[in-house]
């Protein structure tokens, strides 16, 4: 049971949205700002991020409908998503990416202890200062996200719905359109 | 020294807000919705809730400057917010800001752990459900902006900066108004 009450329909961040709108509105748009925009990193590598600080903060919605955005856009059989949220170590994912994912794993557990050090690790397999700025953005962005997901005990969706939930927000992105 | 290049006069978040002003609009307006916009918890309040979080994710920038915005707002002589963020079992606010606050340190901590108790002890001394809302999404707002600007590694302001910064805070709140 969700803690206030949000429309049942509504799983996940989507009945927060509606609960206000006024602070649903810039939530949708920092989302499509970060996972849609003009970014260095692909749309996949944004999602996949998104879903890996998802797991790690155990918030199983958020992991879920990010994980299914990142199949869709990256393409089904390379599983890749479900490969890093298995292992990163092992994860068939560049250099970049996976200096990228650690940095992202750092600042879920908290800003202060990423390092010049796990910056400059990045830098040397290819990272720029925007990818290395988006990558912490979309870490934090997570950190909020997921915490108002589970700090309201919102509902998960239908396992099944998760796979039409990423190719609509793979295919129409997060913002409010009027 | 930040870990990319943003504008050594603009310290902490506001460096960020310049350096990508497509994710810049959306937290802006974030903030101003959730620190300025309708609410049945006081500016104040909602200050004291962001100083208390961002303390607890040890981010000296958002915590000055929200503690310098709570004692403008509060009125100095108070020092309300100080003793929060001593000491939130002796400081001398209400029996309802101390339980919302309770759940403000869990969310901090993560979203999942905040338990249908906590809901309840809060609403026991009077919490509605906004203000159960505004508090979680207060929380976890602040620890999406304490890890992106310590992630990144931006500067501190000088200490007799805050005080003007909280004046202005305030006085003109968040949103980038053109």
């Amino acid at each position: 049971m969700p803690h206030i009450p949000i429309p049942e329909h509504l799983p996940g961040i989507r009945g927060l949205l509606a609960y206000r709108p006024d602070t649903g509105m810039p939530l949708s748009q920092l989302a499509d700002a970060l996972l849609v925009g003009d970014s260095p990193l692909s749309r996949g590598e944004r999602e996949t991020i998104a879903a890996f600080v998802s797991g790690r903060n155990d918030c199983a919605f958020c992991m879920d409908s990010h994980a299914a955005a990142a199949r869709h856009l990256l393409g089904d059989e390379h599983a890749t998503v479900d490969a890093v949220l298995a292992d990163v170590d092992t994860a068939p994912v560049s250099a970049k990416m996976k200096a990228l994912l650690a940095i992202a794993a750092k600042v879920q557990r908290g800003g202060r202890i990423v390092t010049d050090y796990d910056v400059a690790a990045a830098r040397a397999v290819g990272a720029t200062d925007r990818d290395i700025h988006d990558t912490v953005l979309i870490a934090a962005a997570f950190s909020m996200y997921n915490r108002y997901v589970d700090g309201l005990a919102t509902l998960r969706a239908d396992p099944a719905a998760y796979v039409e939930m990423g190719k609509r927000l793979a295919e129409f992105g997060y913002a409010q359109r009027s």
